[in-house]
């Protein structure tokens, strides 16, 4: 970097493109490599919170920030955090980051790129000779997926102070019984603690935190367009419901005498789907994914139906007015079939996100800048952003990923799509934190 | 039993049930003792076909039959056949039965009524001094239940001459992998054999069979009726069917894109029941018992699903009317959810069986004369009396029982509903084999 010219800097001096180039060829090796700690085989990866596949991808991936000249620190539940400190180390830094826990028999981009691209982006900054005023971060998150406690975004919610969460851990296990702490603790976290608020982070901790995603949809594919630049993260609401009848012979017992709940449960089912379609957004989605009935049997009226429930949108009060409605046939359906509505459990409902104005711009400009086709787009799914928007202006950036395919093994993004997924946050990390 | 007296006989001489007299007491005994094989707790019960339980339980029948002076002889798959021969013993004989094989965490009444209670008929008729013109037999049918090998009322299908299921045994084994003849002849039947023709017995075997059961039904027992007298088996028909979508992400795949294999499934259900009802007749039926999610998970749109539905007639044209209906209607939901509708297969579909009418009229007659309540019904369960009337003239004499309970342990019916029952069929086998 020159110094001062004593001529006007009006745009940064890594403003072209030009300069930046990103090493795909290693950030795809390093992709693959990592793809490998799993506990089934290529190409599907399975990796799970603290397992011993998750330890030494964690060590991997501390590797990797310490060779990029990153300093790096862990939490007491393992976020991992590199920092490449900037010429005025007392300001608030700007992160990035994502997760790379992977849910079993899935893919091997799904976080990863966030993590693996948000190091290469700093390498692209250096090897252009950039050095930022703020410090930059990486950021490895904990446990984005839920598989192992049942709680996604562990990392990211006690990143963002949630006291709820840090006294539930005390008591959480897992399917086998471990302990939350038990399992933390023999992948070398929390030694010694109870206490987690030791991973609260304080609210304004970053300038700006900026997670780069493969898309998880099919839209960036099927348009054709290089770039997703993320204005809100639709927020989900998860919601049980349990039916019960009396059951009985599937042929001794006549229409008129029946209660059936597993009726009860398809009319909820398609219930749904209409409250959704009646919100007259294309952004509110809701999705029956799990139905099950008892006792299961071909020849007997279902006594039992459990169905669980995921509603989102970038409204939360429009997406809250669904699950009234929900409830509200619930309650109608369990009347009219002369069933018992035995639950109806709102067991989550997060806020959606906005991405900041700033940051969304910043996105916008690296990608005009690199001259790549982009657009304004909402995830829908979620992600540690969500939360990391809580205590910091946020932004996501997508890239196109193979038929919008995700949590499979066909899993797929290109090299050159992540190549300008990573160039877009190398540019706007600069634009946050110019030299 | 006296001479011919001289005077014209209209009646016969048993006419008066005063002398007809059931040993309650033993008899319940019988059942209690019964229902300790097996391989649940009481007050459950579970004897599935062929296992050390049902062996031990077999020869306890074969026992009591032999102890009430019938001739026992078994075929080739354990149908088990007790005579009491006639005086005139080329006639073709007059049989009742049932069986006693019982679904796990059952009760002890479904089919042993039938079995224990015929034998005890024929005991009241004995004691009566009744002697039968024609033989009287009583058969405990092997496997009415599908339990072990998935195929319900194994033996009297094959009674009634099923070649398909004589070849298809072959081939036929557990969810043990156990084959179905290595579990027969671990219980010391089909020694030696490949070839079940030898259970078929002709057509006209017999001149009449009628069956004991409790209701299975809440319908005696509501209205204070004490005899059930049947005149038709409604029969099943059963169908499987699967759709199959592209899945994806709860979250990202906005709605006007998804195809919901889920959806599609919880619309079939409802289809079930309005094409039931649509048909106007109290006697049709329809159930989806088996709804199936895959992958099953709260944040994934189903992207298969798989139905069983059961639906039944008295009227099997009726009966098949509401199958071509659903499968339109599949045909119908597959192409507006855009889902691929991958299965409707109908598993099977049994004609129902009419009563005989005399077998009906001298039911009738029976209660009747022994000064019991009773009502024309139709069974909608579906028993060996459906197999049985491929071959012989059939009737069926239905007891109440609490709440219409059946299939587990709260299963019940009064020692004196259960006397009554036995009484009807008492009178029922003297007046179709007359002294």
């Amino acid at each position: 970097m020159e110094d001062f010219s004593g001529y006007p800097i009006h745009e940064p001096q890594f403003s072209t493109s030009a300069s930046f180039s990103v090493d795909t060829e290693n950030l795809q090796r390093q992709i693959d490599e990592l793809s490998r700690f799993s506990d089934t085989p290529a190409p599907s990866v399975t990796r799970i919170l603290y397992s011993e596949k998750d330890v030494l991808a964690r060590r991997f991936i501390k590797n990797i920030m310490a060779s990029s000249g990153l300093s790096v620190r862990e939490d007491a539940v393992g976020n991992i955090f590199g920092r490449w400190d900037g010429h005025e180390p007392e300001l608030t830094a700007v992160a990035t980051g994502s997760h790379i826990d992977a849910i079993p028999f899935s893919g091997k981009y799904d976080g990863v790129v966030g993590v693996l691209g948000a190091i290469e982006a700093i390498n692209v900054l250096r090897r252009s000779g950039f050095k930022p005023k703020r410090s930059l971060e990486v950021i490895m998150f904990t446990s984005e997926e839920p598989t192992r406690f049942g709680i996604s975004c562990l990392g990211s919610r006690l990143l963002a102070g949630s006291d709820a969460l840090a006294n539930a851990l005390k008591g959480t296990v897992d399917g086998q019984s471990i302990s939350f702490f038990d399992a933390a603790r023999s992948a070398g976290y929390a030694k010694g603690l109870e206490d987690l608020t030791s991973v609260f982070l304080q609210k304004g901790s970053y300038s700006a935190f900026i997670e780069l995603h493969i898309e998880q949809g099919p839209l960036l594919e099927d348009e054709g367009i290089s770039i997703g630049v993320v204005t809100a993260i639709a927020a989900p609401a998860s919601i049980k419901v349990d039916f019960e009848g009396n059951g009985g012979h599937a042929g001794a017992v006549l229409m008129p005498y029946r209660n059936d709940a597993g009726l009860a449960a398809a009319e909820l089912a398609l219930t749904v789907e209409k409250h959704v379609l009646e919100s007259g957004s294309i952004d509110t989605v809701g999705t029956v994914g799990i139905l099950e009935l008892h006792p299961g049997a071909i020849n007997s009226i279902p006594s039992k139906s459990h169905l669980e429930i995921d509603t989102r949108d970038i409204d939360e009060k429009r997406r809250n007015n669904v699950i009234e409605k929900i409830h509200q046939s619930a309650i109608t359906i369990a009347k009219n079939r002369n069933v018992t509505l035995s639950e109806f459990k709102i067991v989550n409902q997060d806020p959606p996100a906005l991405s900041d104005a700033s940051i969304v711009e910043a996105m916008e400009a690296a990608s005009k800048e690199l001259n790549l086709s982009h657009k304004l787009m909402i995830s829908r799914a979620y992600h540690d952003s969500l939360f990391m928007a809580r205590i910091s202006p946020m932004g996501m950036i997508f890239i196109p990923c193979y038929k919008g395919y995700s949590h499979k093994p066909e899993e797929f993004s290109s090299t050159g799509d992540i190549a300008n997924g990573v160039k877009v946050l190398a540019v706007t990390l600069a634009k946050l934190s110019p030299a």
